[in-house]
């Protein structure tokens, strides 16, 4: 696992005998992505860069790359995820170059208070650190164990914003190295461990399990906004990883059979503004478990999870993350830079 | 041509033996998609309704009804335009219910300035009244006529905000009936004939001339905003009637041979803030030409149309607008509620 180089992304696409290629980028790494179609371009390749924003790959541009004549799509800043691909794809990775030790051995003393068992998770930023992470974590004397995770993520110990599968291990507590609150809060929710969360940008720790309350809190109050209200839109999206068809039907049936009126809706980017208009008083979001949690204070009516729904119509008590669970993972699926024929 | 009904597109799916099919609506008819999707499942057929804003039939969800296994399309708003769909669809034109007569009765003197052989045009929403129209003008001793227009058109006499094809026809100046200011200065642009806009809503009546000269004026400043910058985005659509992909890359390699750098982008939804954080001086917008026109305000780099661009470099010297033409049309393509298998 290294930084990948243009070199590398120009020799997979000779192996693909690729002529037209598409470049999808998420915000951060537009200048490289246009490096890149420079380089490709010098090197006899023709590169069209997607303009689209991208926030993960549950989001691939492979139907824009048929669209456009390209022989192959490369998707840069996230790792492979297991989908229906419909041309070649070469999944770019990009690690943080941040140290992570420096971090834990500030934080060893809250570290310590997880137990001696500990579940270490990370996000494919820091990926490639977490072998560097766990040795030294052994050293200070602790049993460090993370989980392979299912097929909707590339690395053991890899945890996505929506599949917490790798921290489902027998521990006593998680300890999350990364930055940003959601995904920690998920890996809090999902595992109902002792979760720290330690930023190996700015050296914090911060316990989750105080934000997951907080958190919980603020999702009933959306449920309890639903509650009386009769007419549910519930949402899926065209993206590829996000398209959670068969739940969102369940959804549909589950909210008919309990008396409502429900309308499924196919969107691409979940936003309010281009809901406003149809005759809904509240939204289930089958799609990114982020839109509605993360993003609700954008929207004039309530928004909740399938899982919250099932809370509204008492069917389960106790709060669950909308977790996207992975298909089976097959030992021999690529990883880090990956070519998907 | 009429208003369609519910009993009509219900009618057209079981002639498709559709078991499920997905609503597309522009903004002013989501309760309409809404009504029809309810009227649908009561029929026993599975309705799905598409959040994204739609804006015309140059951006068909025919890519999203085969994701989401619907076996048609029900496209709301806009009439029949001519593209390689992936599953059969129902365009259902909307006709407004304004009577034209009275606001051409009340504005006889300024039509009479624009001669006595005058060209009429409107959008898709009137063109149901067009013959009427023309009735109630030959009776005040005008002569009228109109064009058939090319394929992007369904209608004798209709134009796109990019196409103005059914405009140019012999006349001594061009009639408008409709709202809104693109669609007259298009006309006016494309014939460069005198060109009076007549609203049937409120009755009013503008000269487009004055309106295409300040329109040029702006046109030439952006332009001139954009003469000495180097690094030039050239930008294309994903929406299906809008992929100019030929064009797009005529206009690389043009900037290329006058000594610029240039770079092709891919969006689907083209707005400024997806492109922040590329580094380019300018774009050139090759896709819908409502985009650098209607919206350059928001652009915090000059945007451009491929036939400003060609004002920039030099190589032409009077302003055009930027058309899109539609293929040749075939005598059996229909129009109006039209199912395109």
């Amino acid at each position: 696992m290294h930084e990948i180089s243009n070199g590398e992304i120009l020799g997979a696409l000779r192996e693909l005998n690729a002529r037209r290629v598409l470049i999808q980028t998420p915000e951060g790494l537009k200048r490289e992505a246009q490096s890149l179609a420079d380089f490709l371009e010098e090197n006899g390749i023709e590169a069209i860069i997607s303009g689209d924003i991208n926030y993960g790959a549950c989001d691939p541009a492979d139907r824009e790359a048929r669209l456009l004549g390209c022989d192959a799509l490369i998707h840069l800043g996230h790792s492979y995820m297991r989908l229906n691909l419909e041309v070649p794809t070469i999944f770019v990775p990009a690690f943080a170059k941040v140290d992570v030790v420096p971090s834990l051995e500030k934080n060893l003393d809250e570290i310590k208070k997880l137990g001696e068992k500990i579940a270490l998770v990370t996000t494919a930023q820091h990926i490639h650190q977490l072998e560097r992470a766990r040795e030294f974590l052994e050293k200070e004397g602790f049993e460090v164990v993370f989980g392979r995770g299912d097929s909707r993520v590339s690395w053991p110990g890899q945890v996505l914003g929506c599949n917490f599968s790798a921290a489902k291990v027998e521990a006593e507590g998680v300890l999350f190295i990364g930055a940003g609150y959601f995904h920690p809060l998920g890996v809090a929710l999902a595992t109902k461990k002792p979760t720290l969360a330690v930023n190996p940008y700015s050296g914090d720790a911060i316990w989750m399990n105080k934000e997951v309350e907080h958190l919980v809190r603020k999702r009933w109050a959306q449920i309890a906004k639903a509650m009386d209200t009769k007419k549910f839109g519930v949402i899926t999206s065209t993206k590829k990883g996000q398209l959670r068809l068969a739940e969102a039907k369940r959804v549909v049936e589950l909210l008919r059979e309990h008396g409502k009126y429900a309308r499924l809706i196919a969107m691409n980017h979940i936003s309010y503004p281009a809901l406003e208009g149809f005759d809904f008083d509240a939204y289930v979001v089958v799609a990114c478990p982020r839109v509605p949690i993360d993003d609700y204070e954008n929207w004039r009516k309530p928004v909740l999870t399938p899982r919250e729904l099932e809370l509204l119509l008492g069917l389960t008590e106790e709060y669950e993350f909308d977790e996207i669970a992975g298909a089976e993972r097959k030992d021999d699926e690529p990883s880090g830079i990956s070519v998907k024929r």
